[in-house]
């Protein structure tokens, strides 16, 4: 089923998602020309290898905990953590528990 | 005393304040060229009056609730609702309760 795209406005659910996280897609909730927000869920032991974000981005820890690497820096992020990333760092998530994170990316680029 | 900006990569603690609240100060987290990441802190009964964003924006509730205006129509805000909002719409907040929500704020302009 497609995950459906908020209007400018609309109301958003992004509180923990508990005992239906596994039966929840990681998809987009918000996207525009310059500005696209998607909520990750990871099960345990998923990981997200080495990659690059071009642009600006901030990542927050909705529920449970991932583990969250900037280069060889290996950090936990619990929810309720934020995280500001300027565009063309090399990270890597690894989760700790099944959990879900809030992905806010600028799409203009670094 | 002025607040902490983060830097690229360091943790953020956007957890509810809770008890500390009426002590914390409204402030930026975190800013660049692009983004702007702040923590509004809204005592009970407090309100931000009509005003326009320019650039789009997304709001988070962080804790307890807000009632939050776009043009005519009142929603109210509670923790872990999120609302993306295109640049140049009018809006309004005013705090029920002690709150504190999470604003981004994209600086490209509208």
């Amino acid at each position: 089923m497609a995950i459906h795209h908020a209007l400018s406005g609309e109301m958003i659910d992004i509180r923990p998602l508990g005992n239906t996280i596994r039966a929840t897609q990681s998809g987009t909730l918000y996207k525009t020309q310059h500005l696209e927000v998607f909520r990750m869920v990871l099960f345990a032991g998923k990981e997200i290898p080495e990659h690059k974000v071009v642009g600006e981005s901030t990542v927050r820890c909705l529920e449970d905990s991932v583990e969250f690497s900037i280069g060889t820096t290996r950090d936990i992020l619990r929810a309720g953590d934020l995280r500001c990333l300027a565009g063309g760092v090399t990270q890597s998530l690894l989760a700790i528990e099944d959990s879900s994170v809030l992905v806010t990316l600028l799409l203009h680029g670094a």
